[in-house]
């Protein structure tokens, strides 16, 4: 689906940004960008588990153990993934790169990149262009750095929230691409416990690891983690929290940022991206909110949601607006989880369309087949099995996400 | 994909067949059919492992536990699956009309059913059906039967093995029917160790309950559990090995049954069968045979074959024929499997595209581009981990899969 989105401006206090064409795509757009912090920033991020993990990936993990951070290199058009050691250097090369134009220690700096898997990075350009890019980052350029780490996305997804801590108003900006190989599975860095899709969330607010930790772990679930398009999980997903305390309020403790509204701000503007990349899901027509309640355990119902957003003929189903529920329950019942299949209840919005282990939607067909009609509904399953409770964005499976993928390359 | 199949007339001593016309399936084709054995036969089944289980198969696993059969009767256009009590009355109900019109002990009849998911049998219709079809069982029934099994298949799935045991000539003939809702995983009945899928194997041979148990468990990881179109496993999968001995030859064991060339002739049948399954696939235009071998365990070289076959990406990117193993790559990456990405080997045919852990397609990007323009195909994977060692017959993912299931119902 295409959104219309109004490019509004967007600055955060003590942040600067560039995005610049380095000839990386054969599109001819924007393909690098830098995003930097004027002073180290307090950080935390979360990567692929894909035990395939890229190159800039490698060295994030690394570098995010100190929590510190002052700037992220970013390039599209190449995932830098699978591309042995000289991909590894490449991904150091960059940091350093940015670290000697910017003045900034090249352990602050991490990179990310996205695009094609198994192909050498094009040194030259990519060092021309992070150069340059260097050269112009700006406090206006949000919007060319956004349009910097899109590939095949229909539409720029952003976001911007204020509040005020302390009396003072301060800014957090997110930035996300994302529309194909979406089934993230990240795990937070340093250590906690899946497009590509890339996300990086600016504050100027003053934040403490503990709470940028805590909130990251808390919004995962309901956002990035969340979500699924095709259900391929990317070598590359990556989210980015930098809170550089320029605002100058006192350090958020994890408790003053859930009562400041802080952690709020930041869940919504995940949850919002995250449907963003659902929404623009490669031939995606509908985003179904998928709820499991009632599960066993909260990983049982994990699994339940999972094989619902992943299923070919639930998606398909969801494409062409058919109520069959029949496709949902086979799902259910291969996806691990444990339940009585004589007990699940499932809505579509609030209409009930199984009721105790009945298929009911025939009494109420058309009105089940107008809500599927929707472009964005909520698919609700008790499996009244217990309290674990999990939710997924899912996109259909539309004709065009074949065509799409199945050109990829030629 | 469409096979041009010869309907040579298959018979087997001591069984006899039926398919008639019900007015189950709105098309008007043949939706229930019998086999029977004039004899009681040994037998052995395998039955879905969704939790979700159709009736049919509920009562299936139950009566198979004793090991002998002499009936099955089956419908298409209705899986009696999510049908509640009625369904399993219904299923129960239709052994025992068999029994009544055969003069068999029900407790030897099984039934099977396959269609729309949720949907209450039409008994009437049913059991008019059942009663015509036992009226019409004979010796040249084998194609009106596999007729009235079918349901989206483009075309019928069957085979004929003869050999020769203690001078006498015995034959194995099989039938099947699937093409969507395939990802098979059957645990075999009596309990060992998953479309609707639907295949019957019949002998009459006379064969221990023992050597078909153990023919059942070897040939299923290379057949029909093997195969993946969609991913989606099905609620009504089976498969029913019977063996009548009406040939009158001592009874194989395990080892004679090795032995004599039988376990290999079952075996090539089920591997045949279920890859027409595959070449039927909604949509399909191609079939591509996975090995992964080199895996740390058989249980990683499981979900390193099945992370390929199931991927929506891998599956478009063979549609387009693009050798674009990157996405091979990443999804041995998130199958879970244990292993050092810079050790892979992979290869199309025998055409080596990824050396370890480097791909070299770019160097024979018009062969391996030919290769995935064959409509079989093979492709291995060396993980360099271990001993393990597993394989799948997958679909690619064309358009016409996502049309055909966004138009099911209406």
């Amino acid at each position: 689906m295409k959104l219309d989105v109004d490019l509004v401006p967007v600055q955060v206090p003590g942040f600067r940004f560039a995005g610049v064409r380095a000839g990386i795509k054969q599109s001819g757009k924007r393909d690098v960008g830098v995003i930097c912090s004027d002073v180290p920033a307090t950080a935390v991020a979360a990567f692929t588990s894909n035990r395939v993990k890229a190159a800039p990936v490698r060295v994030g993990i690394e570098k995010m153990a100190a929590e510190r951070l002052q700037a992220i290199v970013i390039n599209s058009g190449n995932a830098n993934a699978y591309t042995g050691p000289d991909g590894l250097q490449m991904a150091h090369d960059m940091c350093a790169l940015v670290g000697k134009q910017l003045g900034i220690d090249p352990a602050l700096v991490i990179p990310s990149s996205t695009g094609r898997i198994g192909v050498p990075m094009p040194r030259r350009k990519v060092e021309q262009g992070v150069r340059q890019a260097c050269r112009e980052v700006a406090a206006d350029g949000f919007h060319a750095a956004l349009e910097a780490i899109m590939t095949t996305d229909a539409f720029p997804k952003f976001g911007v929230e204020r509040l005020e801590i302390d009396g003072r108003v301060v800014t957090i900006a997110a930035m996300a691409k994302g529309a194909g190989m979406i089934a993230p599975r990240m795990r937070r860095v340093p250590p906690a416990k899946h497009a590509t899709m890339l996300a990086y969330v600016m504050t100027d607010a003053a934040v403490s690891a503990a709470a940028l930790r805590q909130i990251l772990d808390r919004a995962q679930p309901r956002s990035f983690n969340a979500i699924v398009v095709d259900g391929d999980t990317s070598t590359n997903d990556t989210v980015v929290l930098m809170a550089n305390g320029v605002a100058g309020n006192r350090p958020l403790t994890p408790a003053a940022a859930v009562k400041s509204g802080f952690s709020d701000a930041v869940a919504r503007l995940m949850r919002s991206l995250a449907r963003m990349i659902v929404l623009d899901g490669e031939g995606a027509h509908r985003v179904v909110d998928v709820e499991v309640r009632g599960a066993k355990s909260a990983a049982d119902a994990e699994r339940a949601a999972d094989a619902i957003a992943r299923s070919p003929l639930c998606k398909t189903a969801f494409h062409g607006s058919d109520p069959y529920m029949g496709r949902v329950i086979c799902a259910l019942g291969y996806s691990g989880a444990v339940f009585e299949p004589d007990a699940v209840d499932i809505y579509l919005e609030d209409l009930q369309v199984v009721r105790q282990g009945v298929e009911v939607v025939g009494k109420v067909e058309k009105k089940a087949h107008a809500i599927l009609q929707r472009p964005e509904l909520k698919l609700t399953i008790d499996l009244h099995a217990g309290q674990g409770r999990a939710e997924r964005m899912m996109s259909d499976l539309g004709v065009e996400y074949v065509q799409f993928n199945a050109d990829y390359r030629t």
